[in-house]
């Protein structure tokens, strides 16, 4: 008898692995896609901030974003990657050494923290010194929101480990830029004109269109902000993240139609600049969310910020009497924690209900409410320490006669829009 | 004698499925990237529409954009995937239930039903009420193009039986939406100014680079708009999607030449804003075709289709008299039937021709013209009911002291560039 | 003794071989979505260009900018990519019949050719014959880049062998376009009002907002640009892709802050134009050396890049008397020469140093000085017979006349603006 045995591998593991890299590859092309769609956020911040201000600032803003993406990528490079995802830490503070962070990651993670700070960038349009401003945008991209991100997203913070959800930042990104871009407008004052013997002026954006532009790719960008956060592709992932994707677009559509009806009937006329905040507050409701969601939560979320966002602008500017150029504090601030807040209301997770309208009773909605409750703290905190040190030593604020004639010229000496009589002609 | 025998699974089945399923997750990144580029057409439409009229309807093109995208997004969701692509159905109307569609796949939809109804908002600017266009674009996305839209993308459709092809819309999209632009600018009537004693005056728009910018973005979300609807990624589909990219650009490139050199040889002078309508033929021109196109025949339909673009644009304004302000019925009604019927003149599938020109004899192009047919007939007909029964009720179009006024300040309370003197400064 | 012996297929080599294919649609998917980004860079440069200069010339950018990307997309699929990437050779010069390439493949090439033409429109914008500037704008795309790039993309071109380095093009791309740029620039000659009595009048661009839009377009679509030149996803292509991409933010960041900088001391304020140059210059001093570069090696690329390019803007316009309307000679020709020679400085291949500072000894800097030499002399010779040959025959320049009515006008028959008066209301 003859027998002739062939060894056979049995590669039923190699499959696996293969199958696990390739999912890996994939995730690293969807986050990396998705870093590239945040960075074009901060062009969509430049058009929004300079589009709803006036033609003599728009050169400044357009400086203060592009330092943004500047510093923060060279600063989160350096220093807040590592103080955001580090491997020591006591739950507060994270740290693995400078220079951490590598590829599609730190890019997509370096997007964030640019964003974090160009929110503040827009409300103190008209009358803040670029020196101070390079100030705080370089302490906020390193510092103030590393830090604070990584109690959530490094995975060993505080409020992971209590149960908070805030997949891709209603609070850690956007609530944060808004509460510091509040306390930003409080310490720097109003612009001259704004408030007048009593009366609420309306100071409009000079250019409309470009504003409109803007929100388009922060609509467009937010698309890569949600979906990327899902850090995967592939399989469940694949699935999750076009969802993520589906729900950032219902709750925008929703947020932009409830700003324009609720101006419709406010107002009388349905109103542009504020249609384009509520579809940006629709976002930012969506933001925290975008992983507990369904779609009908989504889109309910989305057309409360949308109608919230225009009571909460009025209310800053007529009552409080504070002068945020263009609504960021409302946009990114009150309605990032209403986002934040949502899942406790009606967010699930999976097929279970974990918000109080849903069976999930009061304990999510009390995780939710101390996270918004902590980054709140935090940003306010912060940015009061660091604007009102600044504002004691080198000052916030350009004098009287620079800020009339445009921050244009004496800060950058150069206009905007030079016409033939700028160039002797 | 000792005999060991290890038992191993034979996995080949185990691996073709891992390789469907990745090839599964593949054509869903490829179709979420897709629809992340159709929707920033919107901003396209919005840049070319504005830039194409004038500055004092600037506000009000940008609502009815951001409408298209709000209401498109909410209704399509409701009620328009399912009538699209339910399964109950005779071939003609399609249903499944409220709320179908999920994931990449209703996204993808979505940005086609809001760019059919942006496709009428441009040609009515001017002088269209503000109300009545929400009407007409929920009664758009909710009900005239899905249920069109049926017909063939559905898999069971009447055409789709009768072999029609119309890969990416040329037809169920813009000759969908250019037919009711038609139809809307017969309604509504001229603009003030347009037609005085038998003259037939120019409107130039007020802001040709931004024009330009938005054909550039309309030409890069269309990559996704025709590459996208390969709606897969892998092995074959891989190298047909990224065909149907290349043929596309080509097809651009040849239609923008084609009306730049017609331009040249007619009005003397290369012109701007025909140029941009070339490009934008070019690409209507390859919509229906790119999947069953040579690079030549692309290249040569588009070609055609940007001179077409400027004789028809031409022949409605001054021969019908007819006034479409950015000549959307010409770009997606009459290029759309134009990309529809090239199929059947030098169409391939595969190797094999199927065009009148290169041995498929008539029986195509008989199909194809069926097809562009009753897309037109749906079209006009539906635009007509709705619309005239708009008339008859709450009216088309704003007063007369609107009209010259503007749109912007009448109908939503502002302007889209305000000066120093609009601040009172 | 019975035996049962089941032939089990040994598929390793199946999973191989599916594991290979699965890369190779990654790859083809990130190629393709690298060409789209690309494209996008054409409505960047119609927007810097025409931002930084003046309203009346503006339509005649634009319509530059096109005739590039329409131009283009049709001789580099007819000729080009043959000439560039054809099969018979003798390391100088390729070919291999018309109408080669396919897919995405050919996309991405042919975006990279229209890349190396438009860098020359903005150079010589004000004062150049449309006619002129076709016949040049072909001839760039199908024959003058395409060589050039052969030597080195092909794989057996003559730089290839000698060991030279340039990833993504500094010099294939951009010292090519902006050699020939500076070579248009001295034939057309300078502006009306640009030297006058000996002194250098500044003529500030007309909207310096687009401007920066157009740079936050450049920057996004350069993600593309470098990223896609890894011409792979999968495995060790994915995190070099990845890699490459975030390199390219770094060296983009830094380049823009040493502008920034530079101006802030040298001309006491932050210039935002210079910013936006010193941001370009970033891109372009990694383009070459992206896959061979560590993060910090990035940076210093990128800050030195942003730094030069302000000299050198200021050094040719001021001392050279050469008037580059937009600094391309500078941003790309001088930083491109710069992006190139890095490599040889300090850059790395994997672990191993191959600079002179990193224990590379001077080999790898011959090397890339004889490339970055060799391309230059390419650029500068062509475009000089080229240009020499048109303005001997047709002419470059536009009548004293026209240049002062603007070439819009004169040329295309419209203005980029049109006001009430321009319409007669």
């Amino acid at each position: 008898m003859s027998l002739t045995l062939t060894i056979i591998q049995d590669n039923t593991s190699d499959l696996a692995t293969e199958v696990a890299k390739i999912k890996g590859d994939m995730g690293m092309l969807w986050m990396l896609l998705s870093a590239i769609l945040v960075f074009f956020m901060q062009a969509g911040f430049t058009l929004v901030e300079s589009g709803m201000t006036r033609s003599k600032n728009a050169v400044n803003i357009a400086m203060k974003n592009l330092l943004d993406i500047c510093v923060g990528s060279l600063t989160y490079w350096m220093v807040g990657y590592s103080l955001m995802y580090g491997s020591t830490s006591n739950g507060w503070f994270f740290w693995s050494g400078l220079f951490q962070g590598e590829g599609a990651d730190l890019l997509f993670q370096t997007m964030f923290a640019a964003t974090a700070a160009t929110i503040v960038s827009g409300a103190i349009a008209g009358r803040t010194k670029y020196s101070t401003y390079v100030i705080f945008s370089i302490i906020m991209t390193a510092l103030i929101y590393p830090i604070a991100g990584g109690w959530q997203w490094q995975g060993e913070g505080w409020l992971t480990k209590m149960g908070f959800i805030d997949f891709a930042g209603s609070s850690i990104v956007h609530s944060v830029g808004g509460w510091a871009a509040l306390v930003a407008a409080i310490l720097v004052g109003p612009r001259i004109g704004k408030f007048v013997d009593g009366k609420v002026l309306p100071i409009p954006g000079h250019n409309q269109i470009l504003a409109t532009l803007g929100v388009f790719i922060l609509w467009l960008g937010w698309f890569g902000f949600n979906g990327g956060s899902q850090l995967a592709w592939g399989g469940e992932d694949a699935i999750a993240a076009s969802n993520v994707v589906l729900v950032t677009n219902l709750s925008a559509a929703a947020g932009g139609l409830g700003a324009l009806i609720t101006t419709w009937i406010w107002y009388g006329k349905p109103h542009l600049a504020q249609t384009l905040n509520g579809a940006l507050a629709g976002l930012v409701s969506i933001t925290a969310g975008c992983g507990n969601m369904t779609d009908g939560g989504a889109a309910l979320a989305g057309l409360i910020g949308g109608v919230l966002v225009v009571f909460s602008i009025e209310f800053i500017e007529k009552k409080l009497k504070i002068d945020d150029a263009i609504g960021a504090a409302s946009v990114h601030g009150v309605v990032g924690v209403w986002g934040t807040l949502v899942i406790g209301l009606w967010g699930v997770n999976g097929d279970k209900g974990i918000g109080l309208f849903n069976g999930g009773g009061f304990s999510q909605l009390g995780v939710q409410a101390v996270g918004a409750f902590a980054y709140a703290l935090w940003a306010i905190v912060l940015a009061f320490v660091v604007l009102f040190t600044l504002k004691k030593t080198i000052g916030l604020r350009v004098s009287k006669e620079i800020e009339e004639k445009g921050l244009d010229l004496a800060e950058h000496g150069t206009i905007a829009y030079p016409g033939k009589r700028d160039r002797g002609e």
